[in-house]
C-alpha cells in the first residue's frame, strides 16, 4: 500500500442553516453541526483509504461563534494522519452572511475514523504524506493528540505518555 | 439564588435507529448520536438554570459500540457542576436490542452549556449540589476537565492547570 | 412463557419541539405527536414481548393542551395488559416549559400492538402482571376498552360487550 | 354564515412510501400515517371554515392492511358535520402497489378540529351541508360519535348520551 | 400492450409548506417544490406504465408565484405521450391561501421518466391514448418538446428538428 | 455597481446519499438532486450580488447516471452571466464512488435567480466578468439560452430572438 497525500483528501462541505437546525435563538444547534463535520470528516477519511469507515472518536471541540439562520456553514475536512487502521481528519469550520459579506470562524476539531473490512474487522490503511508547513504541523501533533485520547479513553497511563508528559514536566 | 441538587436535572431521551440513520454496515451514524446528545444536555442544562443555553464545548468522545438499525437508543444526561454562568453535563448512551434483550455500552461524554440572558450575554447559574457518591465524584472531575478544555482552547497554560498537572508530576 | 410486570416495560421519551414540529400557531401539530407516541409505544409494547410488533390500533385521543415550540415533550409509555398476541399501551403526555418552570399535562392515550413471528403472523405474548393500584386499575379497564374497540371496529355487538353494556344499563 | 357543503372541503394527499417511514417489516409505520392523516384532515377543515385550525382529538383508528415501502398512500378527507366551532373530518386511506395494479384498504378515522380567532379562541365555522347519501349517513352518526367522544372524555354521563345509550338499551 | 388513457394516470397530491421548506422571505423553496413535482410525476408515469421508473429529464420550469409558508400547494400530474420506453407528464401546480380562500398558479412543467426491468434496462411502456380537446394539444406538442430535449442534450440536430424549426422559418 | 468576476461565485457542495434519498433501485432521487441544486445555485447567485434571491426558472435538465445509495454527490456552481436583476447560475453534478474510486459525471444545468430588495421587489445586481475560456464560453452562450427561456415562456416570439434564430436558419 503506497503512502497518499494529504492533500487528496481534502473534502469541501457547504450548507445552509433552516429552520430546523436553529435553537430559539435562531443559530445553529451545536449537534446539528457535529452532525454534517461527522459526514465531511467519513467523506475525507474514505478518501484516504478507500474503504468503509466508521467514526471512533471526537476530540474536545469549541464552539466559537454561532452561525446564523439562512447563513451558510463551510467545512472543510483533511486527513492529517493515517496510523495501523485508522486515521485523524482535521475539520475547520466558518459560517458566512452573504448578504454581508462577512465571513466568521465558527470551530475546529478532530475526528478519528477506523477502516473495516467486509467482516466488519479493522483494515490497514495507506499511511498519509503530509506537504505543506501545515501539513507537517499537523502530522507531527498527531502523536500527541493521539496520546491524550488513549489517556482520555484510560487505554493509556499518563506516565508512558511521554509526547504530552513534555507538556508538563520541563526538566 | 439557591443551589439545585444535581438529580433535579436528570433528562432520559429513548429514540429508535431509523434507515436515515445508518451508515453503510445499518449502524448509526456517530454524527446523528451527537446530534441526539446534544439536545439531551441542552434540555438538561436547562433544567438546572431555567433559562436558554446554547453548546459551548464538547469533550472527547469515543464510541466504543455500534448501535444497529431497529435498535433503542437511551441517552440519559444530568448536570456535574456549574460555574458561573456555563453547566458541565455528563452523559450516558447504551444501545438495546429489544428483541434479543441485549443491553450494551455505547459512549459517554461530557456537554458544556452556557447560559444566555435575553441580549444573549452569559448570565449566571444556580451552583449545583451533588448528593451521591457519584455525583460528589463528577463534582471533583469537573475541575480538572475544565482546565483540560481551557488548555486545549489555548486558553490557559499547562502550567498554571494545577489540577491536571498532578497527573503528569508526582513530587 | 412467563408473566411480565408492568413496570419492565415502561419507556421515557423526550422530545423538543423545533419549527417544523409546529402549526402556524407555533405550537405542536397533533399529527406529529402521534408519531412520537407511537413509536414509544412501540418500544414500550417491544420490551415486554421481546419481539417485532406493528401498530393494531388506536383510541379515541383528545388534545387538551398545545405544546409550544421550544418546549420539551415528555412520553411515558407502559404495557396495561396483554392479550393472545396483543398488548394495549397507556400513554401520558405532558408538555414543560423549562424557562419557566411549568409543566402542563397534554394528553394521554391507549395504543394497541401486535407481536408478530418472522412470517408476519400473530406470536403468543407473556402476560401481564400489574402490582401497584393505578397498574391493577388499568388492567381492569382494559377489557373493557377492547370491547370498545371491537364494538368500533364492528367486530362484535353491542348486546355481547357485558363489561362495557353496564355503563348504559344498570338493572 | 352560510351553510358550506361536504363536496367542498375534500381533500385528497398522495404520498410515496420512503425508507425512513417504514419499520423493521419493511411497512409504513402508523404513527407516520397518522401524521399525514393529521395534516390532510386539517386542510379539509381550513376549506369548511377558512380560519387556522388545531387539532382537538382523534377517534379510534384501527390499522387493517400494512402499507409497504415504495407503494403509494392515499388519503381522501371530507368534513362530514359542524359544530359551534368544531368540525369532524371523516378520512380513508388505501394503499397502492402500482407496478401489481393492486390497491387496497388501509384504515379510515375521524379527526376533530377546532377553529380559531387571532387570539386562539375558538370561533363559529359554517355548518355542513350533506348532499349524497354517504354524507348525509355520516351527518347523522357524527353526534353519535360526539358523544361517545365526551363520554370517553369524561365531559358526559352515559346517561346523558341518549344516541349512544340506544345503541345498548333497547326497549 | 393495449394503450391507456391519459386520464388513467392522473396523480392529485397536496402539501402544506412547513418552516423547512422555505427561504428568509417565507416562500416555499424552488427545490423543494421540484421534489415534490418529482414524485408526483414519477406516480403518475407508474400508473400509466405499471414498472418502476426513473427521472430522465425536466423541462425548462418557471417560477411565477411565490408559494406562502402555511399555505397548502396543489400539484397535478398527467401523462401526455408515451414513446418507446419513456413517459412525458405534465404537472401543473397551484398555491391556496386557505384562510383568504386565494388560489394562485405556481408554475407548470414537464418531466420524462423511463421504465426500467428488474436488470435496470428501459423496457416498453403501453401508448397514450388522448381523450379530450386539452389532452390531444399536449400530446400534439410532446414530439416538438421531445425534439428540443433532444437538441438541449446535443443528441439532435437542429436542422433535423423539424417539427421545432417550422417555429423559426416560415417559408 | 462594480463588476464582480465569476470565481468569486464557486460554491462547491458535498452531500451523502442517504436512505431516504432513493428510490426502489437504491438510486438518488431526481427530485432530490434538483433540491440540492436548487440550495447550491441559490448560494452561488447570493455570493455574486451579497443579496436574497429566490429561484426564477430552471433550465431543461437531463438525467445520465444514476447516483447509488452510499456514495458522494459532488456540486458545482457558480454564475455565468447577470442581467438586470437576475443570474444564471451553471451547475455540474459528479457522483462517487469512493471506495471503488469511481468519479462519474451525473447532469449539468441552468438555475436563474433574481435578486430582490426588503420589499420583494427586483433590485440591480453587478455585472459578470468571465475570466477563463470556458468562463467566456458560458457568458456568450446565456444570452442564447435566455432567448430561449423567454420564448419558452410565452415572453418572446421566435422572430425576436435573433441568437436562437440563427441556430436553425442560416442564410
Amino acid at each position: 500500500m503506497e503512502n497518499k497525500k494529504a492533500s487528496e483528501s481534502i473534502t469541501i462541505m457547504t450548507e445552509l442553516v433552516l429552520p430546523n437546525d436553529t435553537n430559539l435563538f435562531n443559530n445553529l444547534m451545536g449537534g446539528r453541526l457535529m452532525y454534517w463535520m461527522d459526514i465531511a470528516a467519513a467523506l475525507s477519511a474514505q478518501k484516504h483509504c478507500n474503504a468503509p469507515v466508521v467514526t471512533a472518536s471526537v476530540d474536545n471541540i469549541s464552539f466559537e461563534n454561532p452561525i446564523k439562520l439562512g447563513n451558510v456553514v463551510h467545512i472543510e475536512a483533511k486527513v492529517t494522519r493515517a496510523f495501523t487502521s485508522s486515521m485523524e481528519i482535521h475539520l475547520r469550520v466558518w459560517g458566512e452572511d452573504l448578504t454581508q459579506q462577512y465571513k466568521y470562524k465558527s470551530n475546529e476539531a478532530y475526528y478519528t475514523f477506523v477502516a473495516l473490512d467486509p467482516n466488519r474487522k479493522p483494515r490497514p490503511v495507506p499511511g498519509l504524506l503530509p506537504e505543506t508547513e501545515e501539513e507537517r504541523k499537523l502530522f507531527d501533533g498527531a502523536l500527541r493528540r493521539r496520546q491524550l485520547r488513549l489517556i482520555l479513553g484510560g487505554k493509556l497511563k499518563p506516565d508512558d505518555a511521554t509526547e504530552l508528559k513534555a507538556l508538563f514536566v520541563k526538566d
